[in-house]
Order: C-alpha cells, then sequence, then structure tokens
C-alpha cells in the first residue's frame, strides 16, 4: 500500500520520475495517417527504387482493369515509362475505362483511405483506398513534381478534364493546380495518369515487363500495351474475348463473424427487428435460419437490433456455429477458371514449350470470417523450363500478380508444406519449396484478399485459406504425377515394344542360322507377347487456332476387341470433323465425347480423327484420352475412364491371358540367355 | 478527336457507361483508420488465433520495457494468461515503469495512430501508435468485453487510476468507462493492463514462452515473470543490472532525404534563414558545411526556409551528396553489445550446452534514409543443438524478438544469400536458409526499423540494411569457421599424439621383437617428431559466477623455448589469482593479458591459471587463447596473436626443424609398412 513517505529507496527522486509520466504525456499527439505512410513507405511497397518503380504502375493498372471491368468493357491499357533524369522517371498509365467524374478526381488520386471499393463485398483488384494515392504521394515527396491525371466519361459529358494532384501530407486531402477542360482526341473514355518518380529500372523477376506478362496470364480478356524506357514495344494481346463475369456484391455472411462486427451490423442495421435484421442484413439466412437462431439462442426476435446485449451476441453466434447454413454465394467472386488459367499460361509461356500443363484446378467456394475466397492452381511442367534450381511460383490475389514477398506468402507456404516428392518433384527432407523444371500458378480470389501489408504483395496465411490452397495444390500435382507416370509407362512399352518388334526376329534369326534351323514365322508371337490395345496420339496444328487430333488405335492382342474411348474436349472448338466420324458415338454438354471401336481383329489398327478450330483449340492436352469396356491391364496410351466421368462405361471384361503370357515371356528369356 | 455523334459502336448505349462513372463516383467514400484495420487484421498480426494471443502480449511488453527504459527503471514485467472461457483469454500484463498521466491513458490505449514515439528520431521498441490500442480493439471486436487499465506514476500523485476503454471504430476515438481512483497496495508505481481476447494457447517456436524467452536473451537487464493458463510460473531472471545507455534524439540527417522531407522541413522550420535551417534543423551539418552546401547549390543562404523552390531543393541535394559529411550520431541507438549478446544466450540457452558462442559481431552504424541503424550478429553452434533439418533463426529488431513472417524479412533474406558452405555450415547450392546444429542470432536496432507492416513481424529489404547484415553474418560466421577449424586441428593433434605416446612404443616393441633386436628408446624421437608446443586449456566450474581457467604448456620440441600466450578476459570477473601467477606479465584497460614462458626445457610443461569472478565470469572462451614469439607450425591449440590485437608481439623465430621431421615421419610410414 502507497505510505505518505515521499523517499521509497528508489535511485532517482521521485521528482524526477513524476516529471517523466508528465513529460512523456506532452509528447502524446496524433499521428496523420498520411504521415504515418510517408515514414514507413516500405508498408506500401515504396522500400527500394526498382520495387518503387513497379509499385505505382501496378496500382495504377490494377485501378484500370477494375473500372474497366466494373464498366464491361475489355480493357485496353497502355503503360510507357521513360527516363527523365538520374533514377527518375515519368510513367503514364492510359486506360479505356468508364472515367472518373471530374468532382471525384482530386479525392481517388490525392487522399489516401479513400476509395469506392472498400465497404463492397465483391471480387476486386483495389479494395484499400491506398495504392494510387499513396503513388501520387511518393511521387511528389521523391521528385517535387505533382502527379498529372485526365478523364473523360462517356455520353452526356464529352469534355476531359486534367489536373495536377499533390497530397498534403498534414491532413491527407489533395491540392489541385492547373485543373482544365480540354477535348481528347481521338479518345471515347478512359483515365490517363502521368507522375514523376524516383525509381530503377530492371529486368528479370521482379520486372515491370514480368508483370505485365502475368497480368495477360491471368486477365487474358485484357490488351496490354508496355513502351520501356529504350521506346521498345511489346503488346500481350488479348487472348479471349470473353468478358469475365462481373463480380456481385454479397451481404456479409454469418460464418466465422466475431461479436464486435454483429454488434456494429445491430447497431447500424435499418431493421426493425432482431429477426428481420438476421434475415435482411446477412447472405443465407432464410426465415427458417433466422427463426432457428432465435430459438437457440433465446433471443427475442422482436427487440431492436440496437438493443442486442454483448450476451445477446454471444448467444446468436453460438446459435449459428450449431446451425446449417448454406456457403456464401459465389458471384461475388471472379476466378479464372480452369480452361482459361491454361489459355492464358499457353498464351504466354508457350516459347518454352512445356512438356505438359497439368489441368488447373479451380475449388469450390469457402469462407474466412464471412468472405468468401476461391482457390486455384495450375502447373506447368518440363520442355524448355529450367530444371536448374527451385521451381518457379506464379503468384496471383484477385487476379493481380504477386511479385515480391514470395517468402511471406500462405502461398509459399503451402506449397513449402506439401510433400512433392509424392508427385514427381525434388525436394529434400519432403519440405520447402521443389526443385525441378516446373511452374507451380496459384491464384487465390476473395472478396477480401488478407494482404500482410498495404503493399499487397504477400497473401497472409489464415489457417482455411492455407488449407485451401494446399488442397489445390494437391489436386493438380497428382493430375502432373498420372502424366509423369503414363509417360514413364509410355516409355516402357515403347521400349518393349522396339524389343518385339525389332531386335526379336533378329534374334529368331539368329538362332535359328546357330541351330541350322528355318527362321520361325513371329507374327502370333509378337502379339502375343505384347497382348496390349495401344491408342497412340497425334497433334497436327493448322495454324494458331486449329489442331487437327488423330488417335491411332492398335489392337495387338490375340483376340478380337470392341470397347470405347472417351475424351473432353473444349466444345465450342468441335466441328462436323468429329460427328461425322464413323466411330463417333456422342458429345454431352459439357464437351465429353465417346467413340466406339467395335470389333477390331488382332494385328489390326483403326483411326479416330477430327478437327478442333478457335481460341481453344490448343487447350486441349491430346494425352488426355480415356477407355471403356478393356481390361486396364491391356491398354497401353490411354486411361481407364475415372467413376465420375458422369457416363455409364462398358464392364471391365476380365481375362486371364496376361498370366500366359508373362509366362512364355519368360521362356523367352531363358532361351536368349542359352544362346550367349 | 471525340465527334459530335452519340453512338461509336460501343456494345453498350453511352447512357450505361455515364452512368457508371457517376455510379461510382457515388461510392466513393473516406474511410477511418479504424475501420481499416479492423477489416485488415492480419496486416496488425491478428490473422489467427494463436498469433492474436501473442500480438497483445507483444505490444503490451514492448510498451513496458520502453516506458521503464525512458525513466531510468531496470524494468520487472509480468505477464499472465488465464483461460476464460472456449478460446477465450484473459490477459494481465503489469510493469513497474512510470505510469501514464491520468488523461492520457484514454488516448494511449483507446485510439490507433496516437503515441509519443513516432516524430522521435531515437531508438524505441514502440514507434507507430498502432500496437496497444490495436490489440484493445481487437479483443473487444473478438469478446465484446473492453480494457481494463490501470496506472500510478509516482511522486506528487500517489492516487492510482482505472477504467474501462473500449475504441469506437467509426470515429476512432476512445470510449470510456468505470473510471475511478484507488490506492495500489505494495505499488510504486507502474501500470498494469487486463484484456480479454478470443486466441490460441500454443507452445513451441511462436508461442508466449519462445517470445520472453527470446526477450530476455536480448535484454539482460530485464525480469519476466510469466504465468501460464494451467497456472505454471516462470521466471526469466535478469542476467546484468546494467541498464542499457538510454538513446537520445537526435535530429535528421541529410543523407538519403528526398526532396519532399527537404520542402517539408523547410516549411516547418522556425528558422529565419535557409543558412540557420541547414545548419540548426539537421545533424552533422556545421557552419563550414552549410556553407559548402549553399556555395555549391548557388542557393541564397539568407533567404527564408519557407522560400525554399524544387529547383532550390534539387540543387540542394545534390550539393549534399557530393559534400563530406558526418555519419550520423549513435547515441541515438542503443545496440545491445557483443558481450551481452554472448551473455544472453548463454543464460538462456545453455540447457543445450552448445559448443561454441561464436564472438558476437557489432557492426558500426550506418544510416538509411538519414535513420541511423546497427546491425549485430551472434552463432551458436553444436551441444545438444539439433542437426536436423535448418538452423534455427533467432530474429530481433529493437531488442524485440520477431517469431513470425521469418520468410519475409530482410534478416532470412541476408542469411539466405550467403554461402554457409563456407563456414562450416550444410547448404544445397549455397543457397538458402543452411542445415546444421546453429542457432543465428540477429539484431537490427534502428530510430526507425522499417518493418514490412503495422504487425512488426518482418524487416523489409532495405538493400544498405540487408547489406550490413550480411557483413555482420560474414563476420560472425568466419569466427565460427575459426573455431570449426581449429577443432578440426586439435582433433588431427590428438590422433597424432595418441599414435606416436601410444601405438609408436608398441609397433616399436613389436618390430624389435620380430627383427631380434632390442627395443629402442623412443623418447627423443616421440619429441622430435610431434614437434610442437601444445596449449591445452581446463575450465573448472566454481559454481554459476565463479570460474578457474588452466592453461597447461607442453614443449614437445627438441629445443628450449621462451615465447607468450595472451586472453582477452572479461576484466571486471579476474582478481589476484591473474596477477600473482609467476609467469603473468600484464593486463590493459580491454582486458588484454598477457604471460611469457620463459626458458622451457625439452619435454617439459608448466600451467598458468587463474580465477574469473562475477556476472560475465561463463562468457570467457578458454580456447580464445594466443601466442607470439613461436613459429606458428609448431603451435597447437592456441591461436598466432593478430596483427591488430595492440600490443607489441615479440618476433617469430623462424625454424627448419619442421621439414628434418617429416622426412623421418615418412621413414617411420615406410617401415610400418614393411612390417605388415
Amino acid at each position: 500500500m502507497p505510505s505518505d513517505e515521499v523517499v521509497k529507496g528508489s535511485a532517482s527522486p521521485p521528482e524526477k520520475k513524476t516529471a517523466i509520466a508528465h513529460k512523456l504525456a506532452t509528447k502524446q499527439q496524433e499521428i496523420s495517417v498520411t504521415e504515418f505512410f510517408e515514414k514507413n513507405k516500405q508498408i506500401l511497397g515504396f522500400d527500394s527504387r526498382s520495387k518503387s518503380l513497379l509499385m505505382g504502375i501496378k496500382e495504377a493498372v490494377d485501378n484500370s482493369l477494375d473500372a474497366c471491368e466494373e464498366a464491361g468493357i475489355l480493357p485496353d491499357v497502355e503503360v510507357t515509362v521513360e527516363k527523365v533524369g538520374d533514377e527518375e522517371y515519368r510513367i503514364t498509365i492510359e486506360d479505356n475505362g468508364p472515367g472518373i467524374v471530374h468532382k471525384m478526381m482530386p479525392n481517388v488520386f490525392g487522399r489516401l483511405l479513400y476509395g469506392s471499393r472498400f465497404h463492397a463485398l465483391r471480387q476486386s483488384r483495389g479494395q484499400q483506398g491506398i495504392g494510387i494515392s499513396a503513388t501520387v504521394m511518393y511521387g511528389n515527396i521523391t521528385t517535387g513534381k505533382p502527379a498529372h491525371v485526365e478523364s473523360l466519361i462517356e455520353g452526356e459529358d464529352e469534355v476531359a478534364w486534367g489536373m495536377d494532384i499533390v497530397i498534403d501530407t498534414k491532413t491527407n486531402r489533395p491540392i489541385v493546380t492547373n485543373d482544365k477542360a480540354f477535348t481528347w482526341e481521338g479518345k471515347e473514355h478512359g483515365t490517363r495518369i502521368q507522375y514523376t518518380i524516383k525509381g530503377r529500372y530492371i529486368t528479370g523477376k521482379q520486372s515491370v515487363f514480368e508483370y505485365l506478362k502475368n497480368t495477360a496470364i491471368v486477365n487474358p480478356h485484357a490488351q496490354v500495351v508496355f513502351h520501356d524506357p529504350e521506346g521498345k514495344r511489346y503488346l500481350f494481346e488479348r487472348a479471349t474475348d470473353i468478358m469475365p463475369p462481373k463480380p456481385k456484391e454479397i451481404k456479409p455472411h454469418p460464418e466465422g463473424m466475431e461479436i464486435g462486427d454483429l454488434l456494429k451490423y445491430a447497431s447500424n442495421s435499418s431493421q426493425k427487428t432482431v429477426s428481420a435484421f438476421l434475415k435482411n442484413d446477412f447472405s443465407r439466412i432464410t426465415d427458417r435460419i433466422a427463426k432457428e437462431i432465435l430459438e437457440k439462442s433465446k433471443v427475442n426476435g422482436d427487440k431492436k437490433p440496437e438493443k442486442i446485449t454483448r450476451e445477446d451476441a454471444i448467444a446468436i453466434l453460438d446459435a449459428i456455429k450449431t446451425t446449417k447454413i448454406m456457403a456464401p454465394p459465389t458471384d461475388c467472386l471472379s476466378p479464372i477458371g480452369d480452361n482459361l488459367i491454361k489459355k492464358g499460361l499457353m498464351h504466354v509461356l508457350d516459347g518454352l514449350r512445356p512438356e505438359y500443363y497439368a489441368t488447373p484446378v479451380t475449388r469450390s467456394p469457402k469462407a474466412v470470417n464471412g468472405n468468401p475466397f476461391v482457390v486455384e492452381a495450375g502447373i506447368v511442367y518440363g520442355g524448355d523450363i529450367t530444371s536448374e534450381g527451385q521451381v518457379q511460383i506464379l503468384r496471383f490475389a484477385n487476379r493481380v500478380p504477386l511479385l515480391y514477398q514470395q517468402g511471406a506468402c500462405a502461398i509459399t507456404k503451402a506449397i513449402s508444406e506439401m510433400d512433392w516428392r509424392r508427385y514427381g518433384l525434388e525436394q529434400r527432407g519432403g519440405k520447402g519449396i521443389p526443385f525441378g523444371p516446373a511452374i507451380i500458378l496459384v491464384h487465390v480470389a476473395s472478396t477480401k484478399v488478407p494482404f500482410t501489408s498495404e503493399g499487397k504483395e504477400a497473401v497472409a496465411g489464415f489457417p482455411e485459406l492455407q488449407s485451401e490452397i494446399g488442397l489445390a495444390l494437391r489436386l493438380c500435382a497428382r493430375n502432373l504425377k498420372s502424366h509423369l507416370n503414363k509417360m514413364e509407362r509410355k516409355k516402357k512399352t515403347h521400349a518393349k515394344f522396339e524389343i518385339v518388334q525389332e531386335i526379336l526376329p533378329d534374334m529368331a534369326k539368329k538362332a535359328a542360322d546357330h541351330l541350322g534351323r528355318p527362321v520361325p514365322n513371329l507374327d502370333r508371337t509378337i502379339t502375343r507377347i505384347m497382348n496390349v490395345v495401344w491408342v497412340e496420339p497425334t497433334v497436327k496444328k493448322d495454324g494458331k487456332k486449329a489442331r487437327t487430333i488423330t488417335y491411332t488405335v492398335y489392337n495387338y492382342t490375340s483376340l478380337e476387341r470392341t470397347f470405347r474411348l472417351h475424351a473432353q474436349l473444349p466444345k465450342e472448338c468441335v466441328n462436323l470433323s468429329l460427328f461425322s466420324h464413323p466411330l463417333f458415338l456422342d458429345m454431352n454438354e459439357d464437351g465429353k465425347a465417346n467413340w466406339e471401336v467395335r470389333s477390331i481383329p488382332p494385328s489390326a489398327h483403326v483411326e479416330i480423327s477430327f478437327e478442333l478450330k478457335g481460341d481453344m483449340a490448343d487447350t486441349f492436352d491430346a494425352d488426355d484420352i480415356y477407355f471403356s469396356g478393356l481390361n486396364p491391364v491391356m491398354v497401353m496410351g490411354a486411361e481407364m475412364l475415372p467413376g465420375d466421368w458422369g457416363i455409364k462405361g462398358m464392364e471391365i471384361v476380365e481375362t486371364d491371358e496376361g498370366d500366359f503370357v508373362e509366362e512364355e515371356e519368360e521362356e523367352m528369356e531363358a532361351e536368349d540367355l542359352g544362346d550367349e
């Protein structure tokens, strides 16, 4: 208990300590958000000259793509980087978006924490209302120059507006100069920002070029032109004219909500009763579910939402936990889709002539803290992809490439925690980033991507999210492994073919000569030794957007065979050539096509052939061919039709020929050895 | 040029697009900083239940240590974690700091971006004015409960105050309830915060225990008590009573300043002229240097600072670049120091009985963006440290352990980019985190640590900083390597001794028996074969704070020898036992001690012995013994005195005996072989 004595055996006199508490008090003050970010520019991603150069471009391009998509416009974005001084660059980003209303321009570009997408539960690139204003601020801090912004909105108002903008860092408010209307020649609508910034232009993995290239992979509907500081022009062409579906805004989902969230929603609600509040302010709460929650929680549904107490909130949240509520709606998200991921990857990576594009995986949506999210993954393998060192990781969040902070990212963590040795990649101790000739792509789409910082460079490791990434990767890796297995088997069978068809007759002749006997006829023996139905695909490239696919089917068994072949085709690319083929059976709505090979005699072969024409023609992997109606041990070059294919396959015919042939093989080997 | 035609071949009618630009405009709005962080809690580090539990404790303990040090009080901090519900914990942190003035308590704990250390150029743990308020906010969001804060300042005002605080997230202002004065029994001064938070209590590498343990390593002057949820009490004792020197506030250093910074300082300056502004508002700008800058930049030194134009600013910055200006003062920093790092590591890690504590390295200060910083590194090797998997990395910033986001941290990057194979650790391809039985410690101290996010979990990769970390690591790794080499040599010499002293006489006897000759006397031969002066240290532990060190020096050469031995001792631990030893010569101010071994005959040995008593006694590594006055090829167990030791060593005596002996050795081997 504090006594009345003043001195308490402390080293310094008490006056001094009091002085310190009071001295500290005088220093306490508010920090403006602009000052905070000015002093912590690394948090916004402006921590090195080379990164700063990229950050600004990234923020501007993100905004352009968001605006175009919101307006349903196929994006045309042009990026220009000019060197104007020592480590000083002038950057221009121009789009064909809907434009920005004149009076909003200053706040959009000249005020931190100001934006249109922060409160919306819907996938978008920009969500924080920080990025582009931070770019304007950082340009101004490093060069003293204002940013110049121009915008033209279409229709009623055909005059463009241009203005210079800087941010007052003390007040976080825009200062506008030279605000002028002008006629924008040749432009229908769009926005253009030009700013000068201290930066360093680099090439390689973290360059502007790489960022734009990767943007093209996950935004196949966008066209991007890039003028580099040497005046070279690069065009990333649109890979498809199909706009991604526009994400819809949703209400918050009750799952994973905190007490504070619920109390806040309740106090802000315009509903008259708790019951109506639950039904109308959340997604997936129906009349029945609201009733169930209220009954379980024993909260009076007729009371006003703002009267909900902490105890009520706990009871409601507990009730929600034990109530079955539908997963959040997913039209708020815009995943790329497995086909378009593959298309995008091919479009950009085809120079590397990869051996294999593993069928990308788009997981079904989940929610974390009430925010729906979707994970997508793809793997590209082999060809000219370097096999030196670790695999390359392409990380994306809401269709934006993430080039920095790989080590901080949940995507990297999920990759590192997987045992890739089981899927055919090298990895020390089954942990860490694997090694080998592969590129791994992961895309996280969410109404609220949990970035680790305002610089939006890495996704935070929420457990639910990381586990979904792991699942997507495993599914995709399984495709890779099955491909590698297939290739391995093919190689072995090729070797067997070689032995049987070339070396065996040779050996027979030699043995016959040696023994002075006539050379025996080996035709039947070869067929019996092989004992396979062999499916061999060939792909003919008929220009950029057309392919002719041919499957040659050999019956190297001693019996007549009847069976079916199946493939999932890019439906929009098929034509009469498919339907008119005599072996063609049917194709369903998903593009799953079926053929029947009837009564093919031993040692005979047939051909199945068709054309694919259109944008997606090259995404079809001819190795993805399936069969039904045969014992899997006797088929080479095709996989057994999976159970979930969704059509009724033929029964698998049991056979005991396999054992018999193996015995004969062993005899051959024994003879062979005796001959030496 | 936009024409008068309304339809421009666009898919949607123009009215719709205009509507979009205007629709977007209506959604534009300001985002409150509290709302921003509420929705982006992962940025503050609250992204999983287990991490959230730690974050709050970390922020509170950081504040306690900062406050104690500012007041010159040896910190006593007590942390209590109690489980009060399903994933719900009540956390209490109490300190003996100077206390917080009553009227400041609400803002300190209930308002984001409010603090006393943001504008100060001086090392401190908290700098952002976010952490503890974010903890209060997050506790309230997840449990609905307010935080309870109590504080007592010493002296004039002996009544303690307690109050409940929550943050209004819409306005970022504290809401205070139950504000009451009370008598704090048994307390002289200090602050106590108690809050309830959803969390998960974990053990292991990212646990509260680990955080407090690592805090003890880098804050050997602090005492920390921890009560875990099971009621167990852990005490991290103070390892030293010496307070670290209090960092002093400095003015900004002109180096690395941006144009925007200069313009801002100028417009805020209270100085009358540019000349006075340069001299008085910056550190290290003297009269002469101000003149030089003004001459080079051709800016009029008499004009008012607020009249500086963008062109003036560019000219001044260019002039600063070509002017030699002293490095920033470093009394704004408080590095731990190599001795205390070692002491701290030993204090906490001694259970692992490491084989070697590499002498820690404290680099001299550098500056980045005008912020001075110091890098320190230490390595602990061998013993019971696990050799499975990657080495353990202990990261610290301003004496705070960083437990999360290892992959995002410049410290990890610097470690990964070093080729550790050159320093005796295993590493695939000379890149990545090395493998082996080692713990690597890095401490970055700065007036402004560039964290990658507000959660302060990783240091951003500013190039200047990363390169300094690399240098500190290399220096420290060199110590490790030299130790490993020494051990390797010792092992080899031990093996040689074994052969010569045990096997050789045995062999000679065998050979003599075989040949029927008498066994030769090998004494001289052994000495001549060895041809070394052997220094063998032994350490006797006389309790926790006392050691007796003995060096036994053997002359296994064929001549009488005179030479010196040298060691750097913890000066404050030596006593009469050192000075009274007959071979002792002298010791300088740094604790560098010298002994002389005079005319030691062949095959003889002498002993040098002394005691060390006190806190730092255990930090002396007996293997760190040096010699002078001998040819290095003939010394085992001591290193040659380095040139920078600072005392005049004796001349190195050249000898040709080595060659002769080697020949004899070869002969022996040949005989040996013939005998088989």
